[in-house]
């Protein structure tokens, strides 16, 4: 009886544990998107597993990448391409209508597919493949559904920390099954932890837009500045409430594609945060418009973007990185 | 009996489940600095569960934290101080003898205490204090043992991802009690991975100076540019060749103090990493020296610091470092 009531312990404990750690947490919802949320986290922690297993194993980033753009320095590993295949395979089976968008077979095909008005998912199987290569901790699996071209279902999972981020539009935005919301304290720039990512801008005036941007985050006094290379994850810690905003996108090679918005956009409305584009520049094709979170439009295919706690925080993001896309050329040399 | 061996089932996949953690993972080592390590791992792993809680329970980051620093955004917490109370406690109850140099009670007193003969502790209890306060799950403990004033042992923890990097001088370095080594792969800087650091230099010249670092990193197509907030783990990070360099301190409110490196430095010279000073600027007190490892001399009261993969690479982020620092004031309106 004893070893019974201590083996009922230990299960409860475990249990207990694994809910902690949030591997069955996804929210609760009514009908409406369930299978969908369902069919995308099961997949999307299919994928975490494979990130995880490559980086024990050495394998993916052991192995020399592909590479991608002009610089040859954005990689794409065998992993990339397998967790790419395991999302089609899992989207194909649950629901045969809707179509994919995503990043490695647009990068095959060296352009990124026309956004229809059917249901469509667009994915990022590794959104940090940089991060993974080298075996840093940070990377996510990124899988957005839009509906009519409004991104409706975005989940966004972890595996390094085995958060599951979801957000469904009109219903909210989730951790591990409990409610976020993005914390509405920092207006100010020296109140903010800001990300930006550089990606792989390395172009002459795009590196002195990129500097210029530093420059005026560090001249405005932002009390804290990271890059931690998954535009994704940046924009879910925004929506939790533990970094005060992420800005991107001065140039070609660091402007986001529309797998790096989707998901983490309906999550980042549904938590409270702001997100805007930072000027009009939209990569070619498609139309697609994201719902206007409080008044202002955004477009998935936009090549910038801001995402704040605040308004009044996005303004100033907005600013700084509007002045460095119009670093004058003929400064470029007096840095 | 089938209740009895489902329970010590569980009871060995738990243990397992714990070694796989690396929660009980203190490399084997030879009768010296055992207790050291013992107690340092100990005291490491009780300010990382102090972390967590805080962070769980939003105790200490919803409270104003005070402030340290002309540019009031360098945050000092109730835990950061509880922290360094828990380690003194630890120290001192199990080594009467020895001199503890700590951050917080620097900061307290207004400067640092030099550096004697005496063996001396020098601890951070949150290295990462900014993502601390905000909730972002990137800060450390770091714990490091000064015999004849030379870093001899150093103990890292991260919380967040359980994971406890241990070097002892002549000995070897380790993570969860594997031995790691720095990844000799990147010499150039397009194969790179490489983390800066802002810090809390915000002087108008100082920004211009990151900027400038910035810049230079970028114009010699660096692959990838990270910012993550805790110079300790970054350092940990290159041990263990999940980054490939670490550059810091082109000025004042940028530059590394003792506790970033004390422990750090014991473990990227044990993983075969390159430490050097980027220049000669010291901080005023103390004339430790930490071992050279490649022919030159690194100080532990150093003001700026690179530490890479190879010598190479090293070589490449000091000279871009050298010359941010020497950015010409009469052309810093020219940006």
């Amino acid at each position: 009886m004893i070893a019974l009531a201590a083996f009922a312990g230990c299960c409860a404990w475990h249990l207990a544990a694994r809910r902690r750690r949030g591997t069955h947490q996804i929210p609760h919802l009514a009908r409406k998107w369930r299978a969908e949320v369902r069919v995308a986290a099961h997949a999307a922690r299919a994928c975490g597993r494979a990130i995880i297993r490559a980086g024990h194993n050495h394998t993916s980033w052991a192995t020399a990448p592909s590479w991608k753009g002009a610089a040859k320095i954005d990689p794409c590993t065998a992993t990339d391409e397998e967790n790419e295949a395991l999302v089609r395979r899992a989207i194909a089976s649950a629901f045969p209508h809707h179509a994919i968008i995503g990043e490695e077979s647009s990068a095959a095909m060296g352009e990124i597919p026309a956004l229809g008005l059917e249901d469509t998912w667009i994915v990022d199987p590794i959104d940090g493949t940089q991060n993974f290569v080298h075996g840093m901790p940070l990377s996510v699996v990124s899988l957005g559904l839009c509906v009519n071209r409004i991104p409706t279902v975005g989940v966004v999972y972890n595996p390094h920390s085995d958060e599951l981020f979801v957000g469904v539009r009109g219903e909210g935005a989730w951790c591990n099954g409990e409610r976020i919301t993005c914390k509405a304290g920092a207006k100010r720039l020296d109140e903010a932890l800001v990300i930006i990512d550089p990606a792989y801008e390395r172009s002459p005036l795009g590196v002195r837009q990129l500097a210029a941007q530093y420059l005026g985050l560090l001249g405005a006094n932002t009390r804290a500045i990271r890059a931690i290379g998954t535009s994704v994850y940046a924009i879910a810690l925004v929506a939790c409430g533990r970094a005060s905003g992420f800005v991107i996108g001065v140039n070609d090679g660091d402007s986001p594609k529309p797998w790096d918005w989707c998901a983490a956009a309906v999550i980042a409305r549904e938590a409270g945060a702001v997100l805007r584009m930072v000027d009009n520049r939209r990569t070619p094709p498609g139309d697609s418009r994201a719902p206007a979170g409080e008044g202002d439009s955004f477009d998935l295919f936009s090549r910038s973007g801001v995402c704040a706690a605040t308004p009044e925080l996005a303004d100033a993001l907005q600013q700084i990185a509007l002045e460095a896309i119009a670093v004058p050329v003929d400064e470029l040399d007096h840095f």
